[in-house]
């Protein structure tokens, strides 16, 4: 079950699975967490790739195609930009190692232990063939629709769609 | 003449016009006119391309040029990710006819049918070279600027950038 | 420093560096201050390149590659789509000046002379290696965080991630 309270809530969608898109989400995110806020995170689209924590299986050869093209959880995802078929996030990575700032698996883990709200798109999941057992293990994850994120966007100080 | 109530207002600027952004944004705005809200899309720059019934005339070669690599209307809009040149954007429309999910030309219709605002950004216009005959026929369509957006917006419990 | 007040708000995130989504954030912030909004544009990642003044020097071989890659100032930046290497911006900078539109530097202007908030995002400036001594000169271009942000778009009447 999502906790509800009624401190400010921040609610964002994350369409994009890309290492930097991702990385702005889980910043602000964890800092409103880190603020007192409840903290959503509407994962659709892209953006589920993330959660993922197998491959999995496709129902059918589309499925297979789909599932085998999209990144495993963080550590595969792609810029959005200068991302030269993974090279350019390849050289973000170390980029971001250097300069010792939290990398996306660090955020993902802090997003967690702020106990910040998980939603996966129950629509995408569908067309992209993911099945909740496919996800990572976290009580706060469920799953949910547009009216979930209505809901909770309507309630929301800050909403955002990355 | 856009409809305004004091009903919860949502606005969403669609400035992309892929496959798969323009399905988020359509089924947020669709969700929230289900729950009775004034729902509001300002299509700007790409977006607009969603909103073309014919393919029109440029007014010289380099408006030419754009008009006619810009798609018309939502059955050849390509994805914002693995698009490969409209093959991703094919697999992707066959997946979700497959899994017997709404696809955009649906959504738009449903849009209308929930009597969604749509405002067409005139600036996006003349820079693309779209007047109002070459885009679809709506009685809720009509145009406007940055000013449109924001007495809007600040009216509206949700506001988002796609 | 940045100025506060009790008028209304506008926090935009921009995250993009590209011409087309950063016309889009300047346009919706520029009206947002001609209607006396405090506007604030918050610049991150890619953004950021737009308020280069030099290309400056990168710390070790990482950081130069990417000091070299990105553009410096809006005069150089591509499109978000149908780039095609930069010709499409090409051709979209002749559209919008044969047009007689704004283009980006028209912006960038008007939103000094109105006097726009920029906060330049420190973390994003720590990846990407850029000094404050290589970014425009502005009075009102002060560095900040998620925090700096979140305490803004709180008091946001329209907050957008563009």
């Amino acid at each position: 079950m999502a906790e509800t309270t009624d401190k400010k809530q921040l609610s964002i969608i994350l369409f994009s699975g890309d290492l930097d898109k991702a990385m702005a989400a889980f910043t602000i995110a964890c800092a409103a967490a880190g603020r007192g806020y409840t903290a959503n995170i509407f994962f659709t689209f892209w953006g589920i790739a993330l959660l993922r924590k197998t491959r999995g299986r496709g129902k059918d050869l589309l499925g297979k195609m789909f599932k085998l093209l999209l990144p495993v959880g963080p550590e595969k995802t792609g810029l959005s930009k200068m991302n030269f078929s993974g090279l350019g996030a390849l050289l973000m990575r170390r980029l971001i190692r250097k300069r010792r700032i939290q990398n996306l698996q660090d955020l993902l883990k802090l997003a967690m232990e702020r106990r910040i709200n998980f939603i996966a798109c129950q629509a995408s999941m569908k067309i992209l063939g993911f099945s909740r057992s496919e996800l990572i293990d976290y009580d706060l994850l469920t799953e949910g629709n547009a009216e979930t994120f209505l809901e909770r966007a309507e309630e929301s100080k800050v909403q955002l769609f990355v």
